[in-house]
């Protein structure tokens, strides 16, 4: 395995394709968004790229008792949507496990996008708010300047001190180096608890995404899987509520260590 | 030292080997089993490769005064079955070090395989059960489909969730990337509970491959130490038992902190 | 993204330029001293490089919406001085990430001083204390025991034990490899207590660096940042003396975990 | 900086020299030795290479104001002993801060000695027995069993399950590499508690050495470190017998927290 290993699976032939990445990240937003997508367009889509790495994790994951080497996988999606915009989504388990390998995998991502003529890339993410919440706002962040008033037009949301800290990982730098490269980069995050894989964040991050494609999306199975995440959030805050109405009294108390 | 130093200390011309992978993991499980093979069949093995790099720890080994390089063995065990199988047995005290170093590991035992004409992997280790058990289960993942009824026919067990979070080190890279490199990789896995090196899982192992290889092993001294391992834990459940013996009062209780 | 990519933003032709580097450390001393000098020489400054690399965080920072990759920038200063000293001023918000790392962007940092035909480096930072203080002594550490007389000369204080332990970092490499590159290289250390970023040693550090290159500064907006950590400051201790002065009961005290 | 510099101080014709190695270790039992030796031999010395490396910590040491960047030392001795043996005596105050620096430098170390004609190596260094001791063993590992009599003769003990997990770091790659360049290699531990720098281990590793190369030295000075070594773990003592001694009141125990 060299340093970067990228399997031709199959050749499309994509026109101005916008490559939109979801790999994991804080609570899942930005995988649960591609993977959606891809859930949505399976119709319209094919495996074209594998991209395996000494910077990924060394390890299978076994499904049906068949192993699969740690990659990340680019979908061409043809005609995605009624306007005919065709994309390239970036999916996978795994960021780089080491500094520079997250440059050399952002850098072998923007090479995939650059082979298939696309020179727009959006980078899903979630962006932590520490508590939970009942409103999700999607956040931007972009590689030029000219790019923020089309985003605040479909609602994304532009703040000053955030994201405090900046974007690390494959994000941050599908921004950084994609800048340098000359694509148009914009990363949306969806806020979330970071407690907890969110999937009412992705939705979030969908619907802007569908306003700024054009992509006409289901939700049906995120609406399930973020009734889970309810369910869940439920009974925690049930056991939280016991906790607290057994008022220990001054014996106990003493022995709380 | 180069990244990467194969030394080739003999050489040996076998038919079609199989290669058998056993370095350190859950349990010892792999090692143990793996050492096994090459005890019973020390009298028709060669060592024909040692295995040294940077990205072993790096440290010696000293036995009987005298210090050896840290590295990995492939042994050439000729006729190892009564069908005349041979084996190539890769055995060793340590893995990579760094999560490049695992591939760059691997890589290289996969060439060794080539080298010798092998086609077919079999890699060894433990699975952990979190707890003491009295019935080892051996359960199995592959690098093709075709291969999992085989395995299945002699005992070897397919769980829809397990291993939860795949395999890593040197046996899942040896599935991925040996896949990658035209092997057909089988990883058997004991079932072990993680907190002991466990003979009763290699031998779990060890009656599988029989099987699947037509091998015909003794465990006499898999046993002895299979007895060592049950006087052990014998001992710590008698420590447990003593320790919830000297039962607390509700004044003690208080302070368990 | 190679090890080092650096961008040459723009060309100015400088005279025997005088490189000062601040780059974070301890108390920020440095970096805080650096980017006041940037400030107060705006007008005669211009962006010249740009130093990218792998070895820096994989990271974004983002301001009004726009993101920017991780990198250090040298500014060149025309007549910094009366004397028409020029100046390359070296700022960054990060370090690298791995020891290696230190060399491969010191390294980088020596290349363009010597690019700009820069022979002397002054290399700005913090020394902790480990408590607040009220005098703000500047230590010393040089490249050439002939360049200690003219810090002295300055008040630079040279101590037998300190730093105990070394520089570690860019300032450290500066001096390191800038010695074996035929630079003369200064370390200007300022005292602090290493608790918070520390305004008042990045000025003493900065009066210091004054007096040998004839620099004159204002120091108004880093006295108003010195203000506000004064206010901070003063907040935390009556914050410990509200504290101690709330003396608790014995029935209080029972509950001290 | 390359992953590799050395610097060629002086050249010194040496006679088949013996590289005595003492790079920090356990108890710094190495480095004490082998700086004793130098300021033993100090008259016949030579500084010969410095080795400097992106494996080394990326720092400077500071001594009278002047800076030095970290490397390792050759010092060549001419006639160290009556019998007119040479020695190349390797120093340092760090090893490599890598698994694979670790190998990186080692090797360096066996080109340095192969330059100057060495094909003997004494490593020195420590193994760690948990507590104080009165009688310092030195213990011994060897790169080829034709090597133990010899030390066996002069007092070396080899034990037969030390030194357990064997020897990491310079030392032993030192006997691992050596090994497999064709190097006699010895490593001498004197035992250590390894909770304090040990003077009196030092000495009695140096006492195996000078029986075995023919070596005169005078302990002056490292019989001082073991007096000020011998004060220390006086006071040790007497606090660990006042604090015992001190047997806390009921009211007391409610505030150990």
């Amino acid at each position: 395995m060299d340093e970067l290993e990228i399997d031709a699976v199959a050749e499309v032939e994509l026109d101005d394709p916008v490559l939109v990445e979801g790999l994991p990240g804080v609570g899942h937003v930005g995988k649960l968004a591609a993977d959606h997508v891809l859930e949505e367009c399976e119709a319209e889509s094919t495996l074209v790229r594998r991209v395996y790495s000494r910077e990924f994790p060394p390890q299978v994951t076994v499904e049906d008792g068949v192993a699969d080497l740690t990659c990340a996988e680019v979908h061409a999606v043809e005609n995605a949507t009624p306007d005919g915009r065709d994309l390239l989504v970036l999916i996978g388990d795994h960021q780089a496990q080491s500094n520079a390998g997250h440059y050399v995998l952002a850098d072998a991502f923007l090479d995939v996008a650059a082979e298939f003529g696309a020179s727009e890339v959006y980078a899903l993410g979630g962006i932590p708010t520490g508590e939970l919440i009942d409103e999700y706002a999607v956040l931007g962040a972009v590689s030029d300047e000219s790019m923020i008033d089309p985003l605040e037009e479909v609602g994304v949301e532009f703040r000053e001190d955030e994201p405090a800290g900046g974007i690390v990982g494959v994000s941050g730098l599908l921004l950084g180096l994609g800048d340098r490269r000359g694509f148009q980069v914009s990363c949306l995050m969806g806020e979330t608890s970071g407690y907890l894989v969110d999937p009412k964040s992705a939705r979030a991050v969908l619907e802007v995404l569908e306003e700024l494609l054009g992509l006409e999306l289901d939700y049906g199975s995120l609406d399930d899987r973020a009734d889970e995440m309810e369910d869940v959030i439920g009974k925690i805050q049930e056991m939280e509520q016991q906790r607290s109405m057994d008022v220990p009294s001054d014996d106990d108390l003493r022995y709380i260590g």
